[in-house]
């Protein structure tokens, strides 16, 4: 029982955050590396297949958000195959991105004033 | 498409928070919840089973996190079969607690913002 806290250490505070409404999940970091993959690869059924989950099981999830938050987040390339973010679909990425980094930031300010306080 | 955000209507921010060292997790929620029946019931037996996890695995978990904190959690009651939390096993818990909160409060302000201003 020797191990007291040492400068060096690699005490870290880790989270996930997610929306929900009335009780079910809507957007999350799973709906997030999804939407990301979209972006990177141009194509839903790509996006699906990096995720390692159907089709199916993608488009679910990102029509479930959509009605939900009342706006579209992907929409059909113009003269092309495969999806890209909407406007919006982009804006509400950088916003999920920012909300989380913000978390994070307090979550490992307060989390290191405990450590030092306590350990 | 027309479920805009309403008054009333329950968007919620959720979250998990847990701490790790050198990449392994040595306490979150779980082990949060697992101490507290060992205080409630006094017992960690009885604690491993209301948790529906196995006696050896509910003491290896609060051994491991012993050793990386380098302070007992839990004690056996004097005199008595079962266990308790020692008294700085209660403190860590009301420290945890209170992280856990503080980033609760800071992650609702912060998502609350967030959806006034885009939902």
């Amino acid at each position: 029982m020797n191990k007291k806290r040492q400068p060096g250490d690699t005490h870290e505070i880790k989270m996930h955050v997610w929306l929900e409404k009335d009780g079910g999940v809507y957007f999350g970091q799973g709906r997030y590396d999804l939407l990301m993959k979209i972006e990177e690869l141009g194509s839903l059924k790509l996006a699906a297949e990096a995720m390692g989950i159907s089709y199916r099981g993608a488009w679910g999830k990102i029509k479930k958000t959509e009605e939900i938050i009342g706006e579209k987040l992907i929409e059909k390339e113009s003269n092309k195959e495969g999806y890209k973010l909407t406007v919006f679909g982009k804006k509400f990425m950088d916003e999920f991105n920012s909300l989380h980094s913000d978390i994070l930031e307090f979550a490992v300010k307060r989390s290191s004033e405990m450590m030092s306080r306590i350990l």
